[in-house]
């Protein structure tokens, strides 16, 4: 039951050329015949989605029927997982295939880059756009980075063909005198996530860039069109790449607060803004899935959907819901980093729900076995792509939950041992719990019955695999402290 | 926006005899010639159920592919009520359509009926069994009553031709000295929730009886084969009742405690035993789906799927979970009484999420306006018909939350206030909330910002649809205190 990653050791086959450039016509046939060489990839990635924010996941009044349809199609994964509890770490493992911890990019002192920072995702890292194109991909990506805005760590840098979007987080770069003087005297450090701004947000309120490739096209854009232009670019991406293997990264800087939506959507869910937005991102996914179907890629293309942590919950309506589930954006209980997840591949996937574990890390891994490559280098993936395809178990057996880098809690099989908690923001230090705190997720998804009493055998198992992976960890240049 | 229930006032058309004997072949003319008359009903009743406790609802590790399709195919609600958040008064409600305050059918002081109680369904009350054999239908009922076990009060008296189930719940009939032999000297009043009796069921625990019409045919049942029983006994009912149409009411035992499960199904949920019991639940609803459909009727019958309360937390892993809700059974937050809900009319209804509000005080009036009758008495129920067939927005705009005979809470579209809160189980008194606390429910789904500050108009509106609804609430003799 207790079993480490799987280290792949293999040759990464740098396959050039384009197998695949006679294919547009959409019949089924050349889409058999194309769907044996290499998949397109579509990964949708919002920022700080919680688990229960979908109505495929149960919320009562965000409409999500692009989404629904996707999960009802393809697979609807209960319990798949960002690597980290918060945005840069969870994103480096998307990346990387790796645990933050790995490449210097988790921290606990300063848990995401800011704009003062200096450092991002190393060159040493293989990235899962430049795994792909040393297999004959077109990489694009559209939205947000986080991962590094110093010109080597662009996407660009770092195996995209193409980039457009903001490198850090929508709420960054803040217009301080602006807001001091929207919020009057008394707003100040101690109530940064309280005041008008929030409440009626400006885009001007944040001084933020948007990208494309190396540069700085525009400070402060419009956020009210950020994902209507960056589904506009998506698609265009679609489009364009329909004759050769692509892989698309959508980023969505959405539902991160400040939360905006387009004419479209504003005040259209009964949710609110944070409805608006999750609804509009929906109509962003069915416009998606409208190009790759149009352009007779669809049956060839994976699309997955998830998000990159738990929701803002300090944000009280304006952040999501983690459904069910115990703990928010920021912490190690399972609403801070179980999230939606939707695999989608028509005609392709074995489809229905699957409750096996999976992770962002495993992506990676993944999709470079569907195009026929392998790693020649340690991850921290599984490769679920018998499971997309046959519907078998999930090799991945196991999670960590790292609070910055620091390892807090181990799943392994059905059940989680806390050995430390810590609340998802403020000052409180870390506290150890001795023994630690062990709940069955499979019986009690809400982390409510600790049950390390009757189980010291299970404690003295999930111990052993933490001292194990702790071992496995090298020290390396902390990126984001830099 | 605040309106009161609409009151029927019409004759009741007693059309008899059958005008669809000739439908058998399941062929699409002959179904539309039936749909456009009477279509059969089947009403799936579950005991405890929670409103994250299915897998379209978003529970993680609960298995409910029968149930996700229906909801896919059919109407998700997801704004839906039990009239209680308890057993007896919720089954009142949807029984009778009216409010159990009005029949006699809710107590503060004995919430349910228990095995010593003399009262039950007065014979004034028109059930939805009796308005639909009054229309020609053939009316038949298995599962759990829990409207009185005496005979004026059972289904058989009240409506339906046939019966097959237990007359309360199933936690009921305690056979306390064997109960006592296996918990030991320290099981007692103060820990009647706990104990072994719970932790490994056995039915000889629980004396029970089963019935066939008027008659006791079996005392402590094997309740592990209490869902197949009913699924078995639901089939038949349908198998010999295609020819005219027909009124099912399967309203199972379960999840409520104590849980049992066939050995198809004991230890195949990853949820445990909890799961074991919903996914049987679900089995047993593609049973009933299989036989519609084998009969060829599936697509003149209406199915809805609903819950009688919230989950009863108290028991730990045992109970069920409210999802992203608060509260549970027992108490009027959401939790207590919004419950999951299904609709599923194959080829004619208008399929998709539905979030305005519903009850199972509206499954009566909807019936009957489907099966081309009217009503001449008051109810608290609205007709959803034309939600049903055309998608159009719902006329129930309010919903209020008793607790035993006492008004707690009172929703007015978004707006819901409590004016009283108490816990769910317990000794502690009503606590008068002045202000109220006020919840905006579309945004705040989990009832965790009170806004009353910032809503007096709101509040005042609400009260005095809480007073127009109290003078309209004559008294009666209390059935659950005899």
């Amino acid at each position: 039951m207790l079993r480490n990653a799987i280290l792949y050791f293999a040759i990464v086959y740098a396959i050039s050329g384009c197998s695949s450039a006679a294919y547009t016509s959409g019949s089924s046939a050349d889409l058999d015949k194309k769907s044996s060489e290499k998949p397109n990839v579509v990964v949708i990635f919002t920022d700080d989605m919680g688990y229960g924010d979908a109505g495929f996941s149960g919320h009562p009044t965000i409409a999500t029927p692009n989404l629904d349809e996707l999960a009802n199609e393809g697979q609807k994964w209960t319990s798949f997982y960002a690597a980290a509890p918060v945005c840069t770490p969870s994103r480096a493992a998307l990346m990387t295939g790796r645990l933050p911890v790995r490449s210097g990019m988790a921290s606990s002192k300063r848990r995401v880059l800011f704009p003062d920072s200096n450092g991002g995702i190393p060159q040493s890292e293989v990235t899962i756009a430049e795994a792909l194109k040393s297999l004959g991909y077109k990489t694009g990506m559209v939205g947000k980075w986080h991962l590094g805005h110093l010109p080597e760590y662009l996407p660009t840098n770092n195996g995209f063909d193409s980039w457009y979007g903001i490198p850090y987080s929508n709420d960054m770069d803040l217009n301080i005198d602006l807001v001091k003087q929207v919020n009057g005297e008394e707003w100040g450090f101690d109530t940064w996530h309280k005041g008008e701004h929030w409440e009626n947000p400006k885009p001007e309120y944040w001084q933020v860039p948007l990208m494309v490739g190396q540069n700085i096209v525009e400070r402060a854009p419009d956020q009210n069109l950020l994902t209507k232009n960056y589904t506009e670019k998506a698609v265009e991406f679609i489009r364009n790449s329909k004759d050769e293997p692509f892989f698309l990264y959508l980023a969505h800087s959405l539902p991160h607060v400040p939360l905006f939506a387009s004419d479209d959507f504003d005040g259209e869910s009964k949710r609110g803004l944070y409805g608006d937005v999750i609804e509009e991102i929906d109509w962003s996914v069915g416009q998606v899935v409208k190009a790759l179907k149009e352009e007779g890629v669809a049956e060839n293309t994976l699309v997955v959907f998830t998000s990159d942590n738990g929701p803002w919950m300090l944000f009280d309506t304006q952040g999501g819901s983690p459904g069910l589930l115990r703990g928010e954006k920021g912490d190690t209980f399972e609403g801070g980093m179980r999230v939606p997840a939707v695999f989608w591949w028509p005609g392709k996937i074995h489809s229905g729900v699957v409750m096996d574990i999976g992770s962002t890390l495993d992506l990676l891994p993944t999709v470079v076995s569907l195009a026929g490559g392998k790693l020649d280098h340690q991850t921290d993936g599984y490769d679920l792509s018998e499971v997309i395809m046959t519907g078998k178990g999930s090799d991945r057996d196991e999670m960590f939950y790292y609070r910055g880098d620091k390892l807090f809690a181990v799943r392994s099989g059905k059940y989680k041992a806390h050995f430390f908690t810590q609340p998802a923001y403020g000052e409180e230090g870390p506290v150890k719990q001795n023994p630690p705190l062990l709940f069955n997720l499979d019986e009690d998804p809400s982390e409510k019955y600790n049950i390390a009493d009757s189980h010291p055998n299970v404690i003295k198992e999930i111990a052993k695999l933490k001292n194990d992976h702790e071992r496995s960890v090298e020290p390396v240049e902390n990126q984001l402290e830099k």
